[in-house]
């Protein structure tokens, strides 16, 4: 039996955007692109060219990607052309192959937000997917509050949806704006869309997460036989998100009635890459991975329940519902670590470190793990200072040098012309071979880009590295993330460093302390040392 | 026409307990089932007696509750009557009405993880709920990996739960232990079970999230016949958690065609209470809220898209599906740069200030914040600091006192014990009524939980505010969130403060500069500037 094509369009870049507290970058949104891209979702909604810098700035140089790179925008206004609409003109001048417009299909806001017509509206609708088309682009509409504008006025609803349809457009998109409706509803509602004339295989469905349900309303939406499913990663978007398309594209892959029936673009083996992008995009967002997150969550296959964790000793069928490598994500059984170690071993392999199978070490590198974890260090994303611990433990890992002592203080007062300034001197004093060496510091906000104690701290450790002196010079921090998180009893701060060098290697390092500058300086550390594990052993 | 009842069943304080990271103290339950008792469920479901300590002291002094006190347990052992198993006898003896008692349904379980045979199995269960009935207590069963046994082996499955019904089981609780079955087959084989002879008003549903589908499952169950709700809330629960009541709750009273069709022991007076329900817990749990949760959730009726947030002026229901106050929730427009003047002036409102429309002022703040947005600042959350801006560009926003200069050193030495410590050291200078103040102040990494430069910075800061001393005693830092971004050309500190009062007030403030310790001390003063502006107003 041939499987049914359905078709994933990503709108993390723009629906996503407005989730509270997330404002992307040109730079994380070319980064987001391209992990959607290497997953292999349809199409890539880029975000509004000219509603904001961002956004257009990205679509000047967005990145090469097989998935359609699409443009968003609204529906011609009333009262110009499709061809006079400066709004609309922006919106195709980003020279996408795809343009998704928004419009009303909710007679009430046709009214109430637009005060036109339902006839003017429907016009608008039709002459802005007509004006795409004959620009040679595909065509997609998103219809705004379409299952509170079915519910209120259906026919109005459908002569709105089947406009743009007529008009050419290769996806109308039912969108339950408001995120109200529940799953038997869109079930019903879409049925009834189909019934009316517009084939499933030109209907989408973009839900939101309001009532918890926007993931079953997407699959409701594909029973009854849509074959678009818009959505974001991690659920990001406006209020409680929209669709989660972290726990759409497993389920789709992996679970009946779906997996024989449907083919996506996400192959078996991208999907192992999923945990992976669910975590780099929290880290992008400097946000706190939730733990419950259904396939992804660190929680996800976390057996606490005595009875379950023996149980799955036994047999990991027994509870869980898939297998967790599936999705890139681990068993973790608190009683034990057996499940642990053959995950442990890889992560080693990946390092260059091979640990025979069984081998006692592995218990001893898993348990400092566990006890550092309960500290408040995180090993998920600080790879470099995994593979520094687990040398350590092996004992691997040289001791390049040892800090006796540092101080750093940060002055912010007026200078000569009576302008407040900031300094920071930073004083470390390190012993390498036996030798003590004491090296200063200083920096200031109004010169270069070298700022602040971590950067006075890092400017004095690598004043005088003796022989590694050479090594630290094409070493350059990227970013720097600071966390509140609880270690042990106490709230503790969790520092992050990403690093960069000459040979562009990228690395990140982590940092624990109830005192930030320590931590920042335990990663700074760390990044450091790896480096020079890294050209020594190159050099070797 | 009359509505059904439908009963509703917390298992926070037993299922909750399985949340990774969870472990509530006795009198920590005790807080929970009053809250639970003053939402309305039906049922509180209180632990395991004899399986662990805490929950054997919660039932010695269980609180008095309008709802059912349930204990839980499993069914008796083979090889042992229920009369003299020992498991079962300390569930008894906690005394409450109820007891519910989990037993395998699927025959692979019943071989796999007890290794007896299903007519042994079946035995069990039907002697263990007759013994609970024998004993005068309402019995409850759940059927273990009802959905998987189902599929697997229908015949036993049924069995199994009808020897539960037969032998006088008030209710049977059909559970998707493993939480990997879809809404569409939890409504297929609940209307099978009911068609098989056990009455929808006798049977129950439990499901987990981890496929995002607990809700949609349990509504499904519903939708087929079941009477019966289990779930936790805020979702906790084993791995990706249970079902959520206090999303399911809100749909109930809330949304058709359940609010009309059912009848639930919470009332629409208490359902006002939810929110801060949701956010108690959250406290007990030591945990962030999770903003995008559903109806409770912080950003759940936030808007920030500019287009949503001009209508949400106009009229709320343009993009809310409830009204945020059935909820105890509120509405939230942030500042961003997407915002437009009319959002502008519904946030001014909130902050208590009042700007015509039209007026300059809305551009000149929109301005600046547009440029302080451009040199990395972040409005989205940092409310309380927009407030400020806002009326320092307004002229309203009275300067309580100035800092002339600070210094703050962070040292790493060792101790006269050979032990590495770190102390922390900072001078503030402060102008009050044109009285200049110095204050001095230290933190140690080993003494008490004041750390780092931040926090010594407060504590001097702090020291001598002259007439606003009283103000600061009763406020804390409660979340510290920092991040590099790029602020005009060069990359900046981000820094975000979340602070807290006696007064149960939690506000964000912003600091941005290339010294994290600039940008947290900039924080930190609009976090104590703000706290003084809503004091000395109240108290004039």
């Amino acid at each position: 039996m041939t499987r049914e094509r359905l078709f994933l369009y990503d709108t993390t870049l723009r629906d996503g955007q407005q989730t509270q507290g997330v404002q992307f970058s040109t730079e994380e949104k070319r980064a987001i692109a391209e992990a959607l891209d290497t997953l292999g979702v349809d199409y890539i909604e880029g975000g509004w060219p000219g509603a904001n810098p961002t956004d257009s700035a990205f679509f000047e140089a967005s990145p090469k990607t097989r998935a359609t790179m699409t443009a968003f925008g609204m529906t011609k206004r009333a009262g110009m052309s499709a061809e006079n609409d400066d709004v609309l003109a922006a919106v195709l001048n980003a020279g996408t192959q795809a343009v998704c417009l928004v419009g009303k299909t909710h007679d009430f806001h046709v009214r109430a937000a637009l005060g036109i017509s339902e006839q003017e509206n429907t016009e608008n609708i039709a002459r802005s997917i007509a004006h795409l088309t004959s620009q040679g682009r595909e065509a997609l509409f998103d219809a705004e509050h379409f299952f509170d504008g079915y519910r209120a006025n259906p026919d109005y609803a459908l002569e709105a949806v089947k406009a743009a349809h007529d008009a050419g457009a290769r996806w109308v998109v039912l969108c339950d704006t408001n995120g109200g409706t529940l799953p038997a509803d869109v079930h019903r509602i879409t049925a009834e869309v189909i019934a009316a004339g517009i084939p499933g295989d030109r209907l989408g469905i973009h839900t939101h997460n309001d009532t918890e349900n926007a993931v079953a309303c997407t699959l409701a939406a594909v029973d009854a036989g849509a074959r678009q499913i818009q959505g974001t990663l991690n659920g990001l978007g406006e209020r409680c998100g929209n669709a989660n398309l972290t726990a759409l594209i497993p389920i789709l892959l992996l679970k009946e009635p779906y997996a024989s029936r449907f083919e996506i673009g996400v192959t078996r083996e991208a999907l192992t890459g999923l945990t992976r992008t669910s975590r780099m995009l929290d880290e992008i967002l400097n946000r706190v991975p939730f733990r419950q997150a259904a396939f992804v969550g660190s929680s996800a296959f976390a057996h606490k329940a005595g009875l379950h964790a023996s149980a799955i000793l036994k047999d990991p069928t027994t509870y869980e519902h898939i297998d967790p490598a599936d999705v890139g994500n681990t068993r973790i059984i608190p009683m034990s670590n057996q499940a642990g170690q053959s995950n442990l071993r890889k992560r080693l392999g990946d390092a260059g470190i091979t640990v025979k199978k069984g081998d006692p070490a592995l218990g001893l590198i898993l348990d400092r793990i566990k006890t550092r974890e309960a500290d408040g260090y995180s090993y998920d994303t600080a790879q470099a200072s995994f593979e520094l611990l687990a040398r350590e433990t092996l004992g691997q890992m040289p001791e390049f040098f040892e800090v006796k002592r540092y101080r750093v203080t940060v002055e912010r007062r007026k200078n000569k012309y009576d302008q407040m300034i900031s300094l920071s001197e930073a004083v470390v004093v390190v012993k390498i071979d036996g030798e003590k060496k004491l090296s200063v510091s200083e920096s200031m906000d109004d010169v270069g880009s070298d700022r602040g104690p971590v950067n006075a701290l890092a400017k004095a450790l690598a004043k005088d590295l003796g022989p590694y002196q050479h090594i630290m010079d094409d070493m350059r921090l990227v970013d720097f993330k600071v966390r509140i998180t609880q270690g042990g009893t106490e709230a503790v701060t969790r520092v992050i460093i990403d690093s960069e060098d000459g040979q562009g290697r990228r690395w990140s390092t982590v940092g624990v302390s109830p005192n930030i500058v320590d931590a920042s300086f335990e990663a700074l550390l760390d990044a450091i040392r790896w480096k020079i594990l890294r050209d020594t052993k190159a050099a070797a």
